[in-house]
């Protein structure tokens, strides 16, 4: 529509320019340029370093052919080098593939091919693995080893290039590329979905921008944090928090490995503000050694997302110091998209009040335009009554560009003008939301839907659980019933009788689990219980004792 | 260039949406619809209230035929509805054009013409200027009439609608328009120019969302501030901060007239965190009377432009309790876009140490991607030395999008891809920027750059002198000379000879005044000094005396 405002007003270079957050790191090393950037081990840089080592390895990845829509995978630990593939990968027009360092050799293959890779680097404490996956892989990428100088057992070379010497030979003033355009892929991500094969989730400049900016408004984190590493960078890029401290001109205290006596240390020497895992870290550092806590000073916010962090859980942390804050997302939306924002006046309630608001996962990031709690059927809005139950979904700049060469998929999950997440929930009056299960682990008995999240609460609150996971088996009359996986602590013991009891005090009678399993729980790379294994193992199990 | 990474990964309604600042108050709306959005004298509303009200205003408007690319003007002083339109005109595609109260009518009429207006909303208080307006203009746009309820004269009536009565007759569940493309102009603001016709400076969508959030972001402003309204917000859409303030839900403290006892007492009674203002608001506040100075708790931080912060009065602020920031930027690029980011270990210095840290005018924000002094000859930056002078000059996303049906303007504006502040500064090695003078306010004697800012701060440690301007006068052998403009505080009294000696202490003998003329100096309708008047009043001075 032509008016006076877009006559003789366009777009030229000095007004327009992509968004990405290429530049958050040039700010940070020009306004900044003493401050420490990176510490990990007896390693410590500053902005200054740490762009420059970036623009080398950029131009390093440039010689050898590096272009634009070109894949760099990466198997990398939380080390330095996994902050720097971060920036350089992008500066040379390349898109970012990092690999779950757990994943099996035919997996990473998978990916590898998948991504049509041009580079691989890879930390050589995982040569066998590379050595494994490329006996089984297409495309044969370059292969650059990275020596992570901390390790005792660095494992054996694999590769064409050492990290360190290839950086070295690159330009300290390599002319970075800024993208085409800020809808240019930065990165993929492939999620581990539990049918089929991955898909990789690509990520774009704009996307990338706003979320890792969106971290600092949305989280109100300030200027110079320091950020603790404790949750995987192959993670959804580390739910953008590579970007994020750049924008602060934060500190990134590296850490290999989630270990408690690493995190107490890291938050009383280094002064650690903030960190990110999922609820597993929280008990990491709860449960560690009386004698490794140290005590601190300053204030520290704990991000977690994956499973709302019990009430107990919630009190143990806050005596020892931190302030949780729960997020929630997905892979397709960057990692974290809805942060459960905290009034200050609920911070007044009793403990037991605070709980249940904790546990929601809440509402938009500034960066996410759009948060629905859909009846998918008829995509109406569910009312707001914190019971009615539908799928939620998303909308807005940091919904993924789409899945790598996957259109079907791609064109499914984004359906009707909304990121379909699969997740099952509801949205309370106050526009808050709550999950209460996977579409796919949602259990229909007797026509009735049954949240497994639902009855998984109420067996957590029982103190002799540690572990809980419930998914449907089939049921001659009701179609469907509850089964309950249960891991018990360690000392304590309660009989499937005595539990059944526990969930009548909590729960409908259609609701009870016809069924206990009792034994450690299965977990994913990614401390994810997978439902569709465990039903599959409940069937089995059944079975074995209809045939004893 | 194809690569697999832009195939079948378009954008959609899912996964793209245009950035606007709109969605920062939808958002505060939905997580905070109890807190306090706006206070102003009795009034008070909260975030629900204000979306609400926002959301009917827009309804009126497009009831009344604004479409996208229509010009709604208002003459409004910092009272909510000047807050209220900052989001109910983009809210129906509508251009918010905020005019200078302080303009005569002529100036109004220009700009009411030039913007092809449609709509006006003005202040009754204003009514006999609009009255004189309306007898200049061709266009007659629609008059609605703001009655401001906290004055005791509120003027009479000029429109056919009164503003509260239109507000209430629009559809609080209006469905408002998102930018048809983030590029659509937001907001246009006229330059006051020294020379020729006022140019309309054009903002869009992409640009106040950056901006706006830029705020939060490069200043470290927290969730919940609140804000004091000491800057008038038709002054570069008040730097952003209507729709700012959105972002972290804070509280705006509306203020119609900038008195130093009602400052006290909004920062006392509201606790405010975080005003902005010209120089002179500082003095106000300063020079306010003992009794009128309520002791406060909190921090507060005062944002300043326009003129770096003298020496004792950072240090009467900061015995205030005011931790004061330098910025800078120009109506082009939506007022602020540099930031002297202060590093913590500069607050170890001594306080004469941080005077001259303080009153550099710094780096570029975040949402700005390039800031640069050049040698505009050659179109080379200059030496990073502290001394060598240059052009200013800006690129990137908060620079505007052109002059309003100026086309030439704007291509001479942003030749060479970067836009031309027409600024005078040097680059220090750390990066940080100073202004030294406006590129038409420098003085040339005998071939040698004078900066009449470097005498002017010579002359502003002189304790008698209340505000001082330098401009050049014609000179016979030299070229051109400094003259000085005094105006001297209450009090004091100081002659030139003593005034020529003080400035030999601190300048070379070339930059001396070679006159000085006492008086009160006039300023504009922002408080800025006009050089090119004062250089009009020295010749005539000149004249006169040759004469006498």
């Amino acid at each position: 529509m032509s008016n006076i405002y877009n006559q003789n007003l366009e777009k030229n270079s000095a007004n327009y320019q992509p968004l990405t957050p290429i530049t958050f790191l040039e700010r940070a090393a020009s306004v900044y340029p003493e401050r420490v950037a990176v510490i990990y081990g007896k390693q410590e840089y500053n902005y200054s370093e740490f762009y420059r080592r970036c623009r080398q390895l950029a131009s390093f990845l440039s010689k050898k052919g590096i272009r634009f829509g070109d894949t760099v995978s990466v198997l990398l630990a939380n080390t330095p080098s996994m902050l720097e593939v971060h920036y350089a990968v992008p500066m040379c027009g390349g898109v970012l593939h990092c690999i779950n360092t757990r994943l099996d050799a035919t997996s990473i293959a998978f990916q590898l091919d998948h991504a049509e890779s041009n580079i691989l680097i890879a930390d050589t404490a995982f040569s066998s693995l590379i050595s494994e996956t490329f006996s089984k892989i297409t495309s044969k990428p370059l292969v650059i080893d990275y020596v992570d100088k901390e390790l005792q057992f660095i494992g054996s070379k694999f590769g064409s290039y050492d990290y360190e010497e290839a950086l070295n030979s690159g330009d300290p003033e390599f002319n970075w590329l800024m993208p085409s355009d800020e809808w240019d892929a930065i990165t993929v991500n492939y999620t581990s979905g539990t049918t089929g094969d991955p898909k990789g989730v690509v990520y774009h400049h704009r996307g990338a921008y706003l979320l890792a900016q969106g971290n600092i408004v949305t989280a109100s984190i300030n200027k110079h944090a320091v950020y603790l590493w404790t949750l995987p960078m192959f993670h959804c890029n580390g739910w953008c928090f590579p970007w994020s401290i750049s924008v602060i001109s934060g500190t990134h205290i590296c850490l290999r490995e989630v270990r408690a006596d690493a995190i107490w240390k890291a938050i009383k020497y280094y002064k650690v503000t903030h960190l990110c895992g999922a609820p597993i870290v929280m008990s990491t550092i709860l449960d560690a050694e009386q004698e490794l806590k140290q005590a601190f000073e300053q204030k520290v916010e704990f991000f977690t997302a994956a499973a709302p962090p019990p009430e107990k859980v919630l009190n143990d942390m806050a005596d020892a110091g931190f302030n949780v804050t729960h997020l929630y997302g997905l892979t397709e939306v960057y990692g974290p998209a809805v942060i459960n924002d905290w009034h200050t006046e609920w911070s007044d309630l009793t403990v037991s009040k605070q709980a249940p608001l904790k546990a929601r996962q809440g509402v938009r990031y500034h960066a996410l335009e759009g948060l629905e709690v859909f009846d998918s059927h008829q995509m109406k809005p569910v009312p707001r009554d914190g019971k009615t139950l539908g799928e939620v979904m998303f909308k807005g700049n940091i919904v993924m560009k789409g899945y790598l060469k996957n259109s079907t998929a791609t064109k499914i999950s984004m359906k009707d003008g909304w990121f379909h997440s699969g997740d099952l929930g509801v949205i309370h009056p106050d526009g808050y939301i709550q999950l209460k299960d996977r579409l796919k682990d949602i259990i229909i008995s007797g026509g009735e839907n049954i949240s497994s999240i639902e009855i998984e609460e109420v067996l957590y609150k029982n103190n002799a659980i540690s572990s809980a996971a419930v998914v449907a088996i089939p049921h001659d009359r009701w179609g469907e019933t509850p089964c309950a996986f249960i891991e018990l602590k360690d000392g304590f013991d309660i009989s499937a009788d005595e539990l059944r009891d526990w969930c009548q005090k909590y729960l409908a009678g259609f609701k009870l689990p016809s069924l206990f399993i009792f034994g450690p729980i299965k977990k994913t790379s990614t401390g994810k219980i997978q439902k569709a294994q465990l039903r599959n193992q409940a069937i089995e199990f059944i079975k074995t004792r209809s045939l004893s």
